[in-house]
C-alpha cells in the first residue's frame, strides 16, 4: 500500500500544489512578514488512545504538535484553531472542559489565541489542531535548502518519547518518560534564537521519527547525509531501561520527539554556544541516502518512520 | 444535554476568545486587508453518508461548505487546507483521489489553492476543511450589526437541500434536489456584488436553518425579528414534493441550504436591482425574539436547527 508520503507527493504535482511540502505552509502576509500555517489530525486510537492520557495532557499534545511545526519553520505562533469530534457519551462528561484547560495552559506560556474552529459529534474523538504563526519575509526555515558540506545538529534528546510509549504499551502508567510522551514541549525559543542568527539552511521537527525527518530534508535538498550513532544524544533513561540497541533504535526511528533537526554551514559551531544542541553528522551529495556510522562502520539507514498506512 | 452552540458560548467567556462568534475569525493581515479564516469538520454518518454521496460530491461539498463561511462575511477566498482522516479499505481505493479532483474542480472555480493539511488513518471518513480569504481592513460583514428597523434579506431559495436529505432518506437517488444537498454553490459572488454596495449591516449563512441562522445574528446584535411566511422564496419543487406547510417547515428549519441571510437599513432596497435576493422580513428591539406572520397571525418561530448534541 502506497504511504501518505507518497500520495502527498503525488496530489502535489498533479494539483501543482506549491505550498505543499513543509512543516507549514508559508503564505506572504505583508511587505515584512509571511504567514505561516500548519494543521495536525489526531485520531482516537490511531494517534492517542484515552486510557493512556488524560483530556488536559490531551489538550496540551494537540497544540504542542503545532507548535512544534511553527518552531520548525523559526516562526512565532500567533493564532490557532480546534475541529474537534467527539462521541456523545464523552460530551456528557467534563472532557472538553478539561481538554481546553490543557490547551490553554500551553497557549498562555506561548501567548497563542484561540480564534475559531468547529464541534461535531463522531464515534470516536478526533482533532483537527490548526496553529497560525509568522516570520520575517521570505526568512522561514524551509526543508529544502541543506548543500553539501554542511552539519547536521538535533535539539534536545532522542526516543524519550518513543520509550515513553513503549512503557504505555507495557502497561506501565507513571514515569519521566510517559510524561515526555504525552506532553511534548515545542521547541519555539531554540527557533527564535536560530532564526535570530541566520545560520541554518534547512529545517524540520522530529515526528516521523529523526532517520524519516531527515530523510525528508535530504528529499527536498536533493542530498544525503551520514550520521554519528555515537554522537546522537540519545536520552540516557532510554538506554538505561532498554539497552544500547534498542534506545539508538528508538532514537532512531521512534519518532514525536518534537525535537529540530536543521543544518547549517559547517563553520557555524561558534555560534551555537548556549544552545541545547548536538552536531551529529554530514551533509553530501549523495542524494537520498543516509548512512549510520558506528564504530567505525557506515550501513544505510532505512528511512522508516511512523507510517499510518 | 447542551447543545455546541453553548459549549462554544461557554468556552468564549471562559477564556475570552474575542476572536469567535462569526463565521469566520478576523484577524489582521496588513494595513488595508483583514485574513479570514474558517474551519468546518464533517464527520461520516453524521455530516454525510459515502451510499449517498460520491467522493467528488463530497470534495465539493467540504469546500463549498467553507467558501459559504467566506462568502458571509463578505470576503474572498484564497488559501485552502484539508485534514482528513481515512479508514484502510478507503485508501486502498480511488477514493481520495476522486475526492481531490471533486475538491479542486469548484477550487478552480473560485481561484482557491490548497495549501497544506493532514492525512490519518481513522475508522470512519472525517474532514475538516480550512479556508483563508480575506476583506479589506473593518469590512467583513458580522453577525452583530444588525439594527432595530432594518430589512433581512435571504437569497436564493430556501428548503431545498433539506427535502434533497429527506428524499436521499426516503431511498430515492437522481433528484435537482438531491443534487442541490450534495452540491450546494457558495454565493460568492452575490458576497462580492454586496460588499462593493457597503450597506450590509449583518450577515450569515444558512447552514444550520434560516431561523437557527436568523437567531444567531439576532443573539450577536441584540435585537429581535419578524419574518413573513408568505415572503419566503421556498424552492417549489420542495411545495410541488411536499406540500406548503411542510415545505415551510424545511425552509425555516431544514439547514445546508448555504444561501445567504443578511440586514440592512430599510432604504436599501433600490441598491439590490438585479440581485438574486428576497425581502422577507425586519428586524425589531425585541432581543432574541423571532415572529413568523402567516394569514395575519404571529406565532414565536423556535430557533430550532440541527444540532450535533
Amino acid at each position: 500500500m502506497h504511504s501518505e508520503f507518497d500520495f502527498i507527493n503525488n496530489i502535489k504535482k498533479k494539483f501543482d500544489l506549491r505550498h505543499v511540502g513543509d512543516d507549514c505552509a508559508v503564505l506572504p502576509k505583508d511587505a515584512k512578514t509571511d504567514l505561516l500555517i500548519t494543521a495536525d489530525l489526531l485520531v482516537q486510537d490511531v494517534d492517542f488512545r484515552l486510557d493512556w492520557t488524560t483530556p488536559e495532557y490531551l489538550g496540551h499534545k494537540v497544540l504542542a504538535v503545532s507548535l512544534s511545526d511553527i518552531a520548525a519553520m523559526g516562526g512565532t505562533p500567533l493564532h490557532a484553531m480546534l475541529s474537534i469530534g467527539v462521541p456523545a457519551e464523552l460530551w456528557k462528561t467534563d472532557f472538553l472542559d478539561r481538554f481546553y484547560e490543557g490547551w490553554h495552559t500551553l497557549a498562555r506560556e506561548f501567548d497563542v489565541e484561540l480564534v475559531g474552529g468547529d464541534v461535531s459529534r463522531a464515534d470516536a474523538c478526533v482533532i483537527d489542531s490548526i496553529v497560525m504563526g509568522e516570520t520575517a519575509r521570505s526568512r522561514a526555515f524551509l526543508r529544502s535548502g541543506a548543500r553539501h558540506g554542511d552539519a547536521i545538529y538535533v535539539s534536545g534528546t532522542l526516543g524519550g518519547s518513543a520509550a515513553g510509549l513503549k512503557l504505555l504499551e507495557d502497561g506501565h502508567s507513571e514515569h519521566a518518560l510517559i510524561h515526555r510522551h504525552l506532553a511534548p514541549l515545542p521547541r519555539l525559543s531554540l527557533a527564535a534564537a536560530l532564526s535570530g542568527l541566520n545560520l541554518v539552511t534547512s529545517m524540520i521537527d522530529v515526528s516521523d521519527g529523526f532517520a524519516a525527518d531527515l530523510a525528508h530534508i535530504c528529499r527536498a535538498s536533493d542530498v544525503g547525509a551520514t550520521v554519528d550513532a555515537g554522537l546522537l544524544p540519545i536520552d540516557e533513561r532510554v538506554v538505561g531501561l532498554f539497552g544500547d540497541q534498542e534506545a539508538l533504535d528508538l532514537a532512531l526511528h521512534g519518532g514525536e520527539d518534537y525535537e529540530l533537526v536543521f543544518t547549517c554551514g559547517p563553520e557555524s559551531a561558534s555560534a551555537f554556544e548556549g544552545l541545547q544542541i548536538t552536531r551529529v553528522g554530514k551533509i553530501n551529495s549523495e542524494s537520498g541516502t543516509i548512512g549510520l556510522t558506528r564504530n567505525n562502520q557506515t550501513t544505510t539507514l532505512p528511512s522508516r518512520g511512523f507510517r499510518h498506512f
